[in-house]
């Protein structure tokens, strides 16, 4: 059962199955086309649902206490189970989270599972200058908000409006206008978003240079330099035997003279 | 007559005859000098044309079968064959593709052909998290309609629409205004904005950094690492030497011993 | 008490008053939040201040002279210091900094403070780029104020305003409205505005490869190539072994050639 | 003299003097300082230009021939020339180049004119890119100027208009906008704009890396390969005189026997 759920063949049925779903609720989106063919899109999405449940309890009857140690397998549950929410109630805001489905294509494709691996691995080494750059973020929104909150109440009038806006403005986007706005008002206002956005860029930066800096490093071990370290590891082997035979001649000659010695 | 095509005059004089015909076409687009000299840039398109023909009928007859194993000369066939659309018809609209004959300054110039080369070699290397890009943007634009189409139609009305938006997004432009746009109804959705901006930012840059790797990989190699690797090789070989140097050392003297023995 | 004021437990309870106070001060921001429990958040803050003052005077006491050496003292005294300002009188304007507090985070998690430490080390070989950048800047807009001065006042009336809008520019926000209000009246000033850009951005991307280059030769060293470097001092090692074996082999039948000579 | 010309001291002087003038003249586009201080403004542009032009006929008396092979010569007489030009007549236009007299501090610094140095010499290696560019934006304006000259002429009606808007495009500046304008009436427009943002994003990453991967190059043989070779170097040597030592020890017992056969 595993064999044939980890089988080249099973994966790329099931792929296509992810695949023509993720059409379909995206045709959902459409009225006219919901008008037209709205009931065999309908019939469509309970097939695969029911697709996706058996798969699912064949993976749990294979691996068993095994499938929950997968986080892969956790998320396929997470996002298998949203689409069996009922349409109407409390909960059906929820069915919008439909189309998550489409995202087991990551956990069902083992090269895009690899890229997010990769992806994933990359963000502990960054924690620190994230957590930099929040604190930063924080404190200048709290200082703007004290400073320019009665100024440009849209856009520093309370603190979670201020995150939003140097958020904004450390995307660069549109903060000649906010700035422009503040300043109206409090013409030195200027030094703040300069300083700002250079800080924050410089930070941003280097959390780049960190993701770059790691892959380079991983990277780089793999091919060329893992091929010099074994030509050197074979220089040390044949070092080695070469200590061994001149051990060798030395004994010999060692052995003779103690042999005519006697 | 291969020598002849392939030689560095004709490559020269080729190129200024796709310059002067890249600035006749881009001088077409002038209303004031098509009324002023318009005849002259007819005839000199013609004569263009005749010359594109004759080139492409000369490499034909030279290299035969050969002529289309190389996906370059397709390139030309097609560009050149744009030029013989007529200019009244239905098919008279691809008569603005005429101008796409200027990049066969890309085929005719072998350095250009090289950076050419280089970039569709990256793409192979890129192409899971194309991917996965691609699906972000697809789950993330089914989201959008689903949840801002009827509060903001003119940005997620349809599918195809929310895609566009999106994609602005992701190039990080104007999205504080559409974000406001929507936020005016569902003061919410500035999660979805930041989650989104945060996700493809960070699959954006680490598609940047593959590219990256790889340039600096195969670079790499190609100076320092080989030099290095060239040494570590006489290494190897002078080893090899010792090793038979020092095997006639011991045989010598064993011999000796063997024949003080008789 | 060094030992104290080092230890994990201490620098963990220390990071928790920080964050309690980062959010307060957050929370006094807000005039809903502060009609309610503005009292209770006064409190915290007036203890907090206690606890950072009484912090301060134990390190001072336990390092004497040794505490103005560390620079990141120097920046707790002040940011403490700031927090002393009276609420009234005319130094009250200082008290919006009183968010700087939130930034001892820095100095108090060691991460963190190696994040910034690496940060600053970056900028000494910047500055020539940084230099140069500025050189450019500030001859830019001495041209633009003389040249578009009269054209658009509000972008390039004086030349604070014409180095504030170039940054703007370089940012890459909004330059095309700019450009459009001056090209209105001064058709050829695209020129300056491509110019500009095209050196600005060239400058700006070689102060960034500066940083990566940077980063990636500090980092390059720490793993790979230290290994690398490792094997090669013990093939010289092995080397010298080889040698001294072979001294010993020439030495031994020398001695005896000696000896059967005598 | 020469060496007068060549002392820091010297250099250190000159570099004041530059910046004093590189002020003045920052001062002269304000009308409310040259109101009150225009006069003394005045005598000392007078008195750095006499400086300028003294120490350019000295440079030019030390090194004679040899001045005019020094292209940073060339730019000081250039720049300094513009100086002497009249207030008043047909070329007092010229004038406000005046201010470019501030880029001789790049001269007169050595370590800026090494990062300029620097950032020339990454520009052949990018030649091809940039023409790749310059191609692709050429025939894209034309493509534009053919399919959307009626539609917006404000943005695509004249090549050069076209052109300018693509740069625009390129920067990631407006291009939402310019792109709603054109797909008011060819909704199809879309197509166009992401087809070539994403091409000249991704010939722009490569230009990028192009220069990132020679930065590098430099860079990386200076200080760790450079140690690695130098260590082969030394293990090479190594190498060569064991074998030497085993010839001597072949040697000595080959030439005993051969002693002892006759």
């Amino acid at each position: 059962m595993r064999s044939f759920l980890e089988s080249r063949r099973f994966e790329r049925v099931f792929v296509v199955i992810i695949l023509i779903n993720a059409i379909t609720i995206g045709c959902e989106t459409s009225s006219f086309i919901m008008e037209n063919v709205g009931g065999v899109l309908h019939v469509v999405d309970r097939i695969v649902v029911t697709v996706f449940v058996l798969e699912l309890a064949a993976r749990l009857h294979a691996y068993r206490g095994a499938f929950f140690r997968d986080p892969w397998n956790w998320f396929d549950t997470v996002v298998v189970a949203v689409a069996l929410v009922p349409a109407s109630g409390p909960a059906s805001v929820l069915r919008v989270l439909r189309i998550l489905r489409a995202l087991r294509l990551i956990s069902s494709v083992s090269s895009m599972r690899k890229v997010v691996a990769a992806l994933l691995a990359a963000i502990p080494g960054m924690a620190s200058t994230i957590g930099l750059l929040a604190l930063i973020m924080y404190v200048s929104a709290v200082l703007a908000t004290e400073l320019f909150g009665e100024i440009a109440p849209e856009h520093f009038g309370e603190l979670p409006a201020s995150l939003f806006t140097l958020f904004q403005v450390m995307t660069g986007e549109a903060w000649p206008e906010i700035a422009a706005d503040v300043m109206a008002v409090a013409p030195w206002a200027w030094i703040f978003f300069v300083v700002y956005i250079l800080i924050a860029t410089f930070v941003v930066l280097n959390l780049f240079i960190a993701v770059v800096v790691n892959a380079m490093d991983d990277q780089n071990t793999s091919a060329e330099e893992q091929r010099t370290e074994d030509q050197l590891g074979a220089v040390v082997d044949e070092l080695a035997r070469l200590h061994a035979k001149i051990d060798a001649l030395q004994g010999t000659p060692r052995a003779d003279e103690e042999a005519r010695l006697n």
